[in-house]
């Protein structure tokens, strides 16, 4: 940004007179600082406003002038609109009311570090291009790996294993899956012929990067989960699958086993699916994105027993790890397995380290070049709060859905579906009564959810399984405390009560 | 996070005596504070770092204890560290004497979207899990659109065209390329029939992100380019290569156009490659990563021209536009055909929003699940700064790089390797007196970056075209100013006639 004389074209019509400096250290104190008292403001007022608006699609266009600003503005007239446009057509995920999907937990650590983050504004796509980013977030990584115990062979201080710290779990299932695929077609050629595999419960974002791989469809394999199993991938059946499509000539090429499964928390068992894989020498990926955070104390770690015969697993810090938005850790065995697939060596990203070989660049660790300073904030949270507050933040939630969980059961009118594993109660209006059907209890419970989500006081959201209506009662949200769980369950109880007395009148 | 009793057994060994509060109010106000006084006097003092850090790798370990924090440590400590260790290993992107890659340029109104979007941390996958999140995206696009004056099929107002904010042009460039394969396999059947095409100036991404989708790798096209074009894809090589492979029974399916290439800031003829592209029914996608938020200013748009003919393009504020990371948009004439292959439709993420068809949840347009309120940053910077400035900013950046290239042109030392477009100028130590060969040339071209390099004073990067280095001048590091752009000036004049001098001697 510059001070030159501009041509007078160039500064036709434009409030150019002074010059621009977006950096200014007035305004970046002044803007940031107002920012903060912002944050800070809504933190505290967030269980005030409705957890979901009543907002229609649409609804911020009309609000705000749609016509593009030509001009520059106060900073403090885009903080107005925020505040009256924009914040009242928000989903607070910040509210202590908030119990649908997975939490999204936070901590002022991790928001600093974020902060700074931001205005660094570093680029780590190689190491020269930002050694300290890439440093840190690799001594993070294996700082977490500790905290999991998860063995050496995860970690960067034993080579050739490491991590990256991704966006998504989605990006996480790709990298891997884009490896396993490009080594099963060294050995077999033919992508047709590769087979993936996981179980019916396993993530949609499973599915998907199976598609942006360009796996062929005919050949993904959502291997059916029972109540038998509390809907746990059955390595029998695992096995059963990748034998006949062996012996059909196809290559059973990875498997993703899921530790907490996004419908009801259901941990598929690795040790058991590691023996079926190491048959076909498939991959063998951990998707731990929300409960890996558990395992960070000692008596939730059997979770993850085996993880030392993965070849990679993910977890996401952005959900119960209290760090913001995005970081998805991935560790692998073995890095070259990844660079082998991802590595890109254009001139104008070489440099003398990178040559050299001393180093992993993480561009080749990932989808895309460009790489933001997330190792920072990751790496404050685990700073500041250390091993002990991190499992004291995850036996508190525990302990909340716990609660829960045994006000549910000891009120006939419910049933708890599954076993509750972590931190999510799956939870259903059940039969009862000589006149009320499955059916009915599905609908009753969906109209549960409606009538509880229109009150602005709470957020649940459902999912099906078994072919049953469910709702997931997810505890967490780090302003969360146990007023808020009881006053939850008390709403619910009562507008079940209103439900339920409507039928039978 | 709730003050439940723990079981002494849970809080063995911790400082868990009092209740943890991970967002309490006054430390979110505090940490913030000081993040945002320590950003300010970064950016301030930045300028007196040196931009490349002299530290080699592994330097991080030997600072920070590599042990693992079990207990707690007081923000202090983070950022000390921080502050002594940390920053020593930066590369400083911030730095006005940061010439090299691309600049990512920032602003004081992005840094405080951001930071907002940290402390929200909605997760926008579905517009119902972020109303506000999602449609203050869409606005902003379409704002930013009008300013670039692309064509309003590309804008959200005018169904179904419509774009996202994503964190890399490399996804944009994936999810693009997936839809257009996913077309092409519609309608001819066979991963291994289809073709893609692009530029050898091309960004590496393209190149990944062909592999990441399962494009077989002998059908992935860089068409050579050379000085006559000033390295510009020549469409017509492009169309005698789409003839044969069509005639070899192949499938034409995508073609990436590049305004702005990162070597040497290279254009390709977006109209031209449309017109080819039509005869086969090729997806066009446009890179205007870097170049494209010079299109914001008239006297530049000529270099979109035709863009109304493509299918997709995107560019990244993160780059030019002073937003920090991540933030690459990407618009698409018809989302249809990105949601096509990117849907996904699990149980636990249906709402009536979404059943209803009003909406489109960013999910279906992106690689992840998860979305970050990336769209708050690129609002911030658009509303408080308003066309005039941005476009100041990009004048500005210009003429500074116009006055770099006319000292280098005035010193018969030099030459410019090509003409220059934007804020890039590529030169090198030219062939001078009788015992000098390009070889020698471009040797001592390597020598002056490495000899400026290592004065940590500026930092600048290289590319080689046409089989000779050429090193990248890259204006408009936010902080830059002329005095900043003549000190490099100075450093090369005088550091070149050292080189020269030493062969001589």
């Amino acid at each position: 940004m510059g001070s030159l004389p501009l041509p007078e074209s160039a500064i036709n019509g434009a409030d150019a007179d002074d010059v621009f400096r977006p950096l200014d250290p007035d305004d970046v104190r002044s803007y940031l600082h107002k920012a903060v008292d912002l944050v800070a403001d809504y933190l505290q007022s967030v269980e005030s406003l409705p957890v979901l608006p009543s907002v229609e699609p649409g609804y911020l266009r009309h609000l705000l002038n749609p016509s593009p600003p030509t001009s520059s503005a106060p900073f403090d007239v885009a903080m107005k609109e925020l505040r009256d446009s924009v914040l009242p057509g928000m989903t607070h995920w910040a509210s202590p009311d908030f119990f649908a999907f997975f939490p999204a937990t936070n901590s002022a650590a991790a928001i600093a570090g974020d902060l700074i983050a931001s205005a660094m504004n570093t680029v780590g796509f190689t190491w020269q291009s930002a050694p300290a980013a890439t440093e840190l977030e690799s001594l993070t990584l294996d700082w977490l790996a500790h905290l999991l115990r998860l063995p050496p062979p995860f970690m960067s201080s034993s080579s050739p294993g490491g991590g990256v710290i991704l966006g998504t779990t989605s990006e996480a299932m790709l990298v891997t899956l884009v490896a396993a695929r490009d080594a099963a077609l060294h050995r077999t050629g033919g992508m047709s012929r590769l087979a993936v595999y996981a179980s019916d419960q396993t993530h949609s974002a499973f599915f998907k990067v199976c598609r942006l791989a360009g796996i062929d469809a005919a050949n993904v394999r959502a291997i059916p989960t029972s109540a038998g199993t509390s809907y746990a991938l059955d390595a029998m059946a695992l096995r059963c699958r990748m034998e006949e499509d062996a012996g059909a000539g196809l290559v059973p090429t990875y498997v993703c086993a899921t530790v907490g499964t996004t419908s009801t928390n259901a941990v598929d068992p690795v040790g058991a699916i590691a023996d079926v894989a190491a048959i076909f020498n498939a991959w063998v990926h951990v998707d731990a994105a929300y409960a890996g955070a558990a395992c960070i104390c000692p008596e939730f770690r059997h979770h993850l027993a085996a993880v030392e015969r993965a070849d990679s697993i993910s977890m996401s810090p952005h959900k119960w790890l209290l760090t913001c938005l995005d970081c998805t850790c991935l560790w692998v065995r073995d890095t070259r397995r990844l660079t082998d697939s991802l590595e890109t060596k254009p001139e104008y990203l070489r440099n003398d380290v990178t040559d050299s070989g001393d180093v992993t660049d993480i561009k080749d660790m990932q989808v895309g070049v460009g790489h933001r300073f997330r190792g920072l904030k990751l790496w404050m949270v685990r700073r500041t709060y250390g091993a002990a507050k991190l499992q004291q933040h995850v036996r508190s939630d525990v302990a909340m859905a716990k609660m829960f969980e045994e006000s549910v059961r000891a009120d006939e009118r419910f049933e708890v579906v599954v076993p509750r594993n972590f931190a999510l109660v799956c939870f259903r209006i059940r039969v009862w009564g000589d006149d009320m059907t499955e059916e009915d209890a599905d609908e009753a419970s969906r109209e549960l959810m409606g009538r509880l989500n229109r009150t602005g006081k709470v957020f649940i959201a459902h999912t099906v399984v078994g072919g049953r209506f469910v709702l997931r009662f997810a505890v967490g949200s780090t302003l969360q405390e146990e007023r808020h769980v009881r006053g939850a369950w008390e709403l619910i109880r009562k507008t079940t009560g209103e439900i339920l007395h409507g039928r039978q009148a």
